[in-house]
């Protein structure tokens, strides 16, 4: 099974890393990491591997995210961590947009030093419970009352796993105010070109020096494709077995967990 | 401008009106009928045309949605009136289907008779605050868990208005579904052929020999020509200035609202 993508992968200088899925899986609490995630992620490092970690969080800031995972063990800090809600404000000082929040409470911080009056546009990200029709119903109100109304959506994900089961992403609001408003919103985030770039330049790497690993076929896997690197996808966190017959994206490589992953990233580099 | 829609109409038999943005703005308290649509009721009555209403609600059973129409003063009964929730019942039943509802309260008797255990599939209506977080996840754990997810909406409309404002619809929970479980939805109700003919049979009249008036134009408009009737748009209830410039679908009239509508069809019929 290695052999199929090992091959690929003789210039890697840099791995990408979903968070959510592959390091732990999220739920009440916090969540739990997944069985061995701790050591590979220093395995990467001790190997002289590039790491970033891309993910579409938006559920807490950027520092209260990694600081969960650090209590968790993991060897990650603020810098290594590309995430939309970072993104998405330097998207909205460049363009002169104040934004109507509809995101998680924990995340409104992040949108401190940017002008949310009189809104020009909606920034829709993974609410979760604040999701309700009426925070729903407030968001498409400002957007059609703009004379062009722009939706920025942080990531177009379907759905993620907690630990009590499958829970709804913000992709899927996303598609619900497009549709209200005959709309195209703008995705920050994974799947975007844009956001796969940021990381890769950020460690040096060449797109096809890189590897991504997720447990998002589309999101993860797909993105990272269109980017020009390889990718794999673990089947832990939203895996589910249909995935490996998806009729467009393809990974280069599946792999039970990001464990067995690094094993073999390992084990290839050291023959 | 009664000039370019009122010569198509030589052989009118049969008139079918929405309701909600036609006859009445809903809201608070009920809502307030539209100022002279109870006079125009009567007065379609009164000459010898058929006629039928078709309504997408679905936040009442049609036993309480007409009896407030009475009370408003309209000339209305419960076999003049089509709505999705009865048509739905008979699909379930036909099919064998065992729906999870995601609708409002107050429609829920409608499907009283329906087998509701172990479901195999999902209703959506117009749920209103009923659309929580909670309750569309719950639906959409249902559809995910299903080897073919069967989705029924009960109407594919984006918004609509009430007295405090514009309201969003079933619409966009169903693209929300839809999207999260990658499948596509059956529409009971308007825009439906099957909603219009079964109005038209009812009548005993034939599509050129029916008009429809409504205030969405995609929906009520859109739906009705692709029938092939003729169908006029009311300056009401959700229209906006915008649809006069619509890509695809043009009403064969627009006018202010429903007693301008049919002053101008009797007028013509009488000359």
């Amino acid at each position: 099974m290695m052999a199929e993508w090992k091959d690929c992968i003789n210039d890697l200088k840099g791995v990408v890393l979903d968070i959510c899925g592959v390091l732990y899986d999220s739920g009440e609490g916090g969540g739990v990491p997944i069985p061995g995630s701790v050591e590979a992620v220093k395995r990467i490092k001790a190997s002289g591997l590039k790491l970033r970690f891309c993910t579409n969080e938006t559920q807490a800031t950027r520092d209260k995210f990694v600081a969960k995972l650090q209590r968790m063990g993991f060897d990650i800090s603020v810098n290594e961590v590309f995430s939309p809600a970072p993104a998405a404000c330097k998207i909205l000082k460049d363009r002169g947009l104040r934004p109507h929040l509809l995101v998680y409470d924990e995340v409104v911080p992040e949108f401190a030093d940017v002008d949310k009056s009189n809104p020009n546009c909606v920034v829709v990200g993974d609410a979760a419970d604040n999701f309700s029709y009426k925070n729903v119903n407030e968001a498409f109100r400002v957007l059609i009352g703009l004379e062009k109304p722009v939706l920025i959506s942080l990531g177009r994900g379907r759905y993620y796993k907690e630990t009590d089961g499958l829970k709804l992403d913000v992709g899927i609001y996303m598609k619900a105010l497009e549709y209200a408003c005959d709309i195209e919103a703008e995705v920050v985030g994974k799947p975007a070109k844009m956001f796969f770039q940021s990381a890769l330049a950020d460690m040096g790497v060449e797109p096809h020096q890189a590897i991504m690993i997720g447990d998002d076929l589309v999101n993860d896997v797909g993105g990272a494709q269109q980017c020009g690197m390889k990718a794999l996808q673990v089947r832990t966190g939203k895996y589910r077995p249909n995935d490996e017959k998806h009729p467009t994206v393809k990974a280069d490589g599946y792999v039970n967990n990001l464990a067995e992953a690094v094993d073999g990233i390992l084990k290839h580099l050291g023959e």
